[in-house]
């Protein structure tokens, strides 16, 4: 009898840890397709309230536009001039906000955050920035766009 | 012989489905605790990128509206007030490709998208919008901002 229940023993023991696996394996896998399911879903929350908050942002500048646009119809031209000034500046610091900041062109051109659009004999140190066409963005690190720019080929002769 | 065999192979068998439900589960666990941990980097760059998205399309109203700015400056009206126009027609269409939409104010008023600022005695039957004061938004069924409207109290006599 005690030879028998000491091989009985661990034999019981082993099918009773492969059920409780068994049953933890089973339980672990729900779980993780729930969770999958629930990011799934949120991630689309998730995008669509980031874009949400800057949509309301967005809805005083349409308005004052739309001023703007009220003082334009009735040749109103300073009120005009004043409206734009102000979307100007808050859709500028909306932006400024968000993390835009403009890529900078002083000195020498940089292929990482400008693009060469000409080159053109000038006074200037040959290899730098002597006109912007078209500002640049960056969002941190990221260049939304080139600045494009005028580089010199410094003097001829 | 065939006796013991009979015995020992469940038994072997029942070690071996312990062993493998343990990996098994070992190894969801790494899996789901990597995905918990890839889930929450995800979640934060994608936040980013939705708005970085609309960041992005802003940029070329910044330039219409420094372009129109410039027109400003140097006096030309008629530049200045296509430029407003332009502005406004891009930054209309970008909000309209978000999903906003403006609060229909036509009709009997809406408490739940509307915010009636004033009563006034009116032709127009009573409880109906006489007119708008601001504009409302809706994003899909969300109420951004209710309109600002004047209600109708009927004709007084």
């Amino acid at each position: 009898m005690t030879d028998d229940e000491r091989t009985e023993a661990p034999e019981v023991d082993v099918a009773k840890e492969r059920d409780e696996y068994l049953d933890a394996l089973q339980r672990l896998k729900a779980e993780f397709d729930n969770y999958r399911k629930r990011v799934a879903r949120e991630e689309a929350v998730l995008a669509a309230r980031a874009s949400e908050r800057l949509v309301r942002e967005l809805v005083p500048v349409l308005d004052d536009l739309e001023r703007a646009l009220e003082a334009a119809n009735e040749h109103e031209d300073a009120k005009l001039e004043e409206g734009v000034r102000l979307v100007h500046r808050s859709l500028a610091d909306l932006l400024t906000r968000e993390g835009l900041v403009e890529v900078e062109t002083d000195g020498k051109f940089d292929p990482h955050s400008q693009e060469a659009l000409l080159a053109q004999p000038s006074d200037a140190e040959e290899g730098t920035v002597i006109q912007v066409l078209q500002k640049g963005y960056k969002l941190g690190d990221r260049v939304l766009r080139p600045a494009r720019v005028v580089v010199s080929q410094g003097s001829n002769g």
